[in-house]
């Protein structure tokens, strides 16, 4: 853990790029912090803002440090992982006849490895290197962009609402578009590089390719996982030493708050990201090995073939004129127009995109060709094909508004779950929960819609262009998830810093919208990982040769049973793993609360050592889940077989979608609901006194009961099922040649 | 509602079945209330025992009445729908061709009945409405036996625990034995009568039959779910006017306390009653269906189709047996036998059951014979049969020591969640939510290695024989079920008749003991659901002559995503009404508490409307999800085709069964953990004092959350299971020659 030594007043000006002004004596502005703070924003501007930033600075600087520590610390673990699953990967393949022999014969001898076997575990074990990689850096990077920008939102709080937003939307959206343009130029090189190898053999290029998505979703797990234990146990933590009449409001003095911090930024920034990274990837390769295994009737089988890459291009395009309209047509002045602004982002950013589709579509493919897969012949359209894209986007769109519906508190939902804390704790339970319940109804049939539409159009290259479709504005939807966490962090900042009730509203305003973001973005981040999982199932059927998959029999049915047992599996160690860090967080805290002076605030406490025992703490507790979802899909094929493989993908589905959608949205919506009753929103309804105190207590318990499900089981259910399609895949010829040990025995 | 009137001290003594000895001064007795409570017990013995026989006679007297009240309105309205389900089931059937025209070849032609539709038509609809008959009969013996035996436990409770014991076991053992020979006899009976016009024609005659198995669990799903909402609601809201601050305590001044106990009544006696005869004449059903559809390569086809029924006669026997242990053989003396007394009647039920089923294996069957169906043809001995129904029977011993594990206090993870709240509720919420996802992975093992087994050696034919193997020892276990509601009557009677601080410490032990065992009942219920399902969806898939349910066609996978919302989308329905029914509940305690004298207990509140009230709100409360249950069969069938409506079944299937395991035992570990708090034996804690009082209430927040889960949405899970499959075999034919109008439009 790298130790940090407080910076010179100058090198942090420089560092956040702020001129330094009037820097006039930094040891009287040091020693006088308490009335420096009140300050008029008129009076001596340019020293208070050197105080200020020195001040905020210095939060940010310790937040930063210990985040990046934690990645660092993160990444040594998952380093070793990544390299030995590189060589299982290269071993794999290297043992059996792959695709690629279609096109390249060579005479079948597992102890002697032919050559395009021996091309296939390289190459893919290239790209799945490269797709870790990618990964991190995605994350790291977005991560890195996120701490700096949070300091500059609080300063540029001063002066006025509109110029806030833009600092943490224009930081947000450079982390969105570094994302997708970095996943898809990387992706665009390795295809053209192995190209020289593989020429027209179309399918094992993409073969190869395969990697890349798996590379960038196993670090993705592991991002979420080891985050998402680490950012909970932290809150929880910090919440805990409060509670336990240890006297330390949730300042500065109380060591794990700046731990809770650190939290926000590696599970909602740098995991995000990765998890994010790793959608958008593997929903490409999806699409693209698909398209490979699939035989398209027209001459120019490259164009097919580079459709999905010109989606996503166009997505990057639209993006863009999106982003105008956020920060330069239409300028934010005050507070209610921050919601409205992110909605008209999500609006013009889809319809848009509607429009690129239809171009792409329109130029890139002929007006009818034909595509052979998974058995099936279709006559395809460009117009259908545009269709497929369409409903995907037009899907993820309504899973926005769900969202958006049941965890907004200007709908009834939120406001229902608020009204019913009135009577007491039970009832906001039950309505929780019923809402909760009832809010997995529409975005399953709109999923249920897209894949009916896209499958009757195109099969299941259909179904992998609606997944792709509907992460084709993921840079917008990128920007303002990563917006969520910058404006969490400012408001943070701001009041630790002291900063004037001014200030304070318009970052907490910020921070209310990023919420219902977040929501917005799990919606959309588990609704894709559907389509793309179900997309990267059928290219498993096929390439493990299996002709049904047929749920009476009892493989499959196993399979499918055992697969939906897996998220609960993975959530109750995730759930525990927070529960067992928190714990270790709190006697840390106790220890340094002991230190004579700190409790008085004459003392710093040491927040590297808090950081650095919930980190070690939280990434060894990352890696049991993180191995059940790499083992499982080994050991099932390997043992089982791949038709007992195939179920365990299908039931692991099915479940996890509805299990993350049923943890997002009330988590949410509680959440919502104890903040609409705390801003004083319920009608007839008071939070002071007796009276309020008990509203208040009830509107907690679903708080509580909420946090664990949105913060820690829910959001890795996307990457689990996704990574276990994608691993099935990497795999389904070693499987289908030597897996399913024990059948063959019995 | 009929009205009651007091009865006399006379009527009443000869209704509880106790001898009026020195019935003195009845007068005197009644208004001295304080004094002759406290009389010791061998002082002035009869005199006594008429005074609390009257006092509890009186309580239990207004229990039951509300409980009939509730039963009766609530027949009224199933009555409607069983009404027109029968005319539906007659239209149905009597407009197509059923498997009865393979034996009984007749022209087809839906505008003029044939002789053999119109017969399936008849026999059907004869055998559902029997089946539905049966099934409220079953409930409401088994409501009134439980009613009074409550009483006589409180009383038997004065001797001595053992005394008390037998009283409450050997009621639920009434209601069991009661409730199977009435299943099986009813069954027989019918089985004989259609075989007089069938003959041989095996098929056509369980065709028929089924109807049986949908009347029954059509019926148990009412029940359950009316009761279930009534019970909870009822519960809520008594807890809720205690909490507004009416300084009326949870007594009989309390006109909710009374709704409270009946809600008890309805749902665990008399619904739970409903619910397993279903399950129980379902999975007898669904064996004697795959049975006929399997063609069996021996002499005496009779021989085999009747082999469920031998198993599940020869389970009677066993459970007789087993009762004796409990009963007669093993007397139990000190409250700390209990428990250890209802797991031995477990385990030697189970030893015996399995001796028992390889005397009729042996007897019954021939040493080797070849069953066809579902396409597979298997040489199968007998005792691989034998093998297909013990794997069943001891997963679901299996199943109920997982249950009893995670339930129990005596076992470590109730005793995590009770330490886990020495921090705070949100440390309890993480850790019964983990141990809840943790409680999920051994069931689902346990039944995925049942299914591979009997799988393997009898296809769909030895699932359906292990999900009757899982039930067959059922006497006995709804014995312990039905124990468990009479001994908390018994236990609330005690209390409410201010009985002495022995006899409540007895029932109080006879209480605690009921809830493990209604946890294992309900993991049970579960498991053969389960299997059950899965069995009808093989049978199902056969009768609608769908040749494979392959996942990966997008009218099954839709099927199966929209088949694993329906629980979700019924929960939602079922836990909104629970709030909305507590809440009219709510609003007439309190214009009752208005009444003058009613605070002080100078006046009786009126119980009678207070019951009247909140039984009128959850009957009409149960129609949307029981509508939901009936009603999408029907509609994907019509409209979807057949095809999607396995996936539908499949679906519902994989995600009931988790969720509903992961409703039960967080539920029952939540509970288990505050009662192990408040006996004081959680170490090193006080529940005295602010540091037991915050304990406590972290306890509770834990149980706020699991009541609404293991009370409402987690008990009908099996039902919506089990009826989707019965109903969609039942109308197969229908569906397979007139459904999926939308797909033959497009």
């Amino acid at each position: 853990m790298p130790k940090y030594s407080t910076p010179t007043l100058e090198s942090l000006a420089l560092e956040l790029g702020f001129p330094v002004v009037g820097l006039k004596n930094p040891q009287l502005l040091r020693s006088n912090i308490g009335d420096w703070a009140r300050v008029p924003l008129e009076f001596q501007e340019s020293d208070l803002l050197i105080y200020l930033l020195h001040r905020e600075a210095k939060l940010s600087f310790v937040i930063v440090t210990g985040a990046t520590s934690f990645l660092f610390t993160e990444y040594q673990y998952v380093g070793v992982f990544t390299v030995a699953f590189a060589i299982l990967i290269f071993l794999f393949h290297g043992s059996v006849e792959s695709f690629s022999t279609q096109s390249l014969p060579c005479t079948y001898d597992p102890s002697n490895m032919c050559k395009p076997a021996l091309a296939t575990a390289v190459f893919s074990t290239v790209s799945f290197l490269l797709g870790a990689f990618t990964s991190v850096l995605s994350g790291f990077l977005g991560m890195k962009i996120a701490t700096y920008a949070n300091a500059r939102t609080t300063l540029e709080g001063r002066k006025g609402v509109g110029k806030a937003f833009i600092a943490a939307f224009r930081s947000g959206t450079v982390s969105g578009f570094l994302l997708v343009a970095n996943g898809l130029l990387v992706l665009y090189i390795v295809i053209n590089l192995f190209k020289l190898y593989y020429g027209d053999n179309w399918e094992g290029l993409f073969e190869a390719v395969t990697g890349y998505g798996l590379g960038g979703s196993s670090m993705a797990l592991f991002g979420r996982v080891g985050g998402g234990i680490y950012s909970k146990a932290a809150d929880v933590g910090a919440v805990l030493v409060v509670e336990f009449g240890t006297n330390i409001p949730e300042d500065q003095r109380n060591p794990a708050v700046i731990a809770d911090k650190v939290g926000d930024n590696v599970a909602y920034i740098a995991g995000m990201g990765s998890d994010i990274f790793g959608s958008y990837v593997e929903s490409s390769c999806a699409a693209l090995v698909v398209a490979s295994i699939s035989s398209f009737g027209i001459d120019h089988d490259f164009t097919a073939m580079c459709y999905p890459l010109l989606i996503s291009s166009m997505g990057i395009l639209v993006c863009l004129t999106t982003t105008l309209f956020a920060t330069d047509f239409l300028e934010i002045t005050n507070v209610e127009e921050i919601k409205p602004a992110l909605k008209k982002q999500r609006i013009i950013s889809t319809i848009l995109m509607t429009v690129g589709i239809a171009i792409v579509s329109w130029i890139a493919l002929p007006s009818s060709f034909t595509i052979y897969n998974f058995g099936s012949q279709k006559l395809v359209k460009n117009w259908q094909l545009f269709v497929c894209v369409g409903v995907g986007l037009w899907a993820g769109r309504i899973i926005g508004f769900v969202a958006e519906y049941y965890t907004s508190n200007a709908y009834s939902p939120v406001q229902d779950v608020a009204n019913s804390c009135r009577k007491n704790a039970v009832t906001n339970i039950c309505f929780g929960l019923a809402m909760g319940y009832k809010s997995v109804i529409f975005p399953i049939f709109a999923i249920a819609i897209s894949i009916f539409v896209s499958f009757s159009f195109a099969a299941m290259y259909g179904i992998a262009m609606a997944a792709l479709g509907m992460l084709s504005t993921i840079a917008t939807g990128l920007a303002m998830d990563a917006y969520g966490p910058i404006s969490n962090n400012a408001a943070g900042i701001a009041n630790m810093a002291g900063m004037s009730d001014r200030v304070r509203e318009r970052t907490d305003a910020l921070d209310a919208a990023g919420n219902t973001s977040a929501a917005i973005g799990k919606g959309f981040a588990i609704g894709s990982a559907a389509l793309v999982s179900l997309a990267l199932c059928g290219a498993f059927v096929s390439r493990a040769a299996i002709s049904t998959v047929d749920v009476l029999t009892p493989k499959v049915f196993i399979g499918l049973i055992v697969g939906a047992m897996l998220p609960y599996w993975f959530s109750a160690m995730t759930m525990k793993s927070v529960g067992s860090v928190a714990l270790k967080m709190v006697q840390e805290v106790r220890r340094q609360l002991d230190i004579p002076g700190l409790r008085e605030g004459h003392k710093k406490p040491d927040y590297a050592t808090c950081v650095e025992v919930s980190t070690d703490a939280s990434i060894s507790e990352m890696i049991p889940p993180g191995a059940l979802v790499m083992v499982t899909p080994l050991i099932v094929g390997t043992f089982f077989g791949v038709e007992m493989l195939s179920g365990v993908l299908a039931g692991s589905l099915v479940s996890a979608l509805q299990m993350a959608i049923f943890a997002f949205y009330p988590g949410g919506a509680w959440d919502n609901a104890k903040k609409y009753i705390e801003a004083g929103a319920l009608e007839h309804a008071t939070i002071l006194g007796p009276e309020g105190s008990k509203l208040l207590k009830a509107a907690f318990s679903g708080d509580t009961i909420g946090n664990p499900l949105k913060g820690t089981s829910g959001p890795s259910f996307n990457i689990l099922i996704k990574l276990m399609a994608m691993e099935s895949l990497m795999f389904a010829p070693f499987f289908a040649a030597y897996g399913g040990l024990l059948s063959k025995i019995f």
